[in-house]
């Protein structure tokens, strides 16, 4: 089945208490490479059929009014997922 | 700053209640393309430096091991991001 992919993170400006505590964890598990890290939200659209440029649009509609908020959040990418990618 | 990015969903024969309230809500406003949704998580490790093949396997396996469930998530993705769909 076709799948759209929303990914949605924090805006930067924003706090973001849990990637903040995924930091503070990974060097302590011997993980030292990364600096900060944030953490968001990833949403799997499944459609029946083929991706339409409309279906594309509603999904990018949908992400703006539904999925993120955007007082605190920006979609950040919003995709027709590679099938080889696909987790369902 | 190079990004990593982590992509993890819950397993497909884990029940995703977010995603049915989503799935749910979709239609109620007006987004009648969207047969099933899944909700997952999306994290964004900020490397300082060059992203070597010993930090992205660094990355691998925090993503196996602190980022995910292995019992209920999946780790769908672990990839260097494209500076141009950076959030931060």
């Amino acid at each position: 089945m076709p799948t759209i992919v929303v990914d949605v993170m924090p805006k930067p400006e924003i706090l973001d208490p849990q990637g903040k505590a995924i930091a503070g964890a990974l060097p302590r598990l011997g993980f030292t490479a990364f600096e900060q890290v944030r953490q968001g939200k990833r949403f799997e659209l499944h459609v029946e059929g083929e991706v339409t440029d409309q279906i594309l649009e509603q999904a990018r509609t949908a992400a703006a009014e539904l999925l993120s908020n955007p007082v605190i959040e920006d979609v950040v990418n919003v995709a027709v997922l590679d099938e080889s990618e696909a987790s369902a």
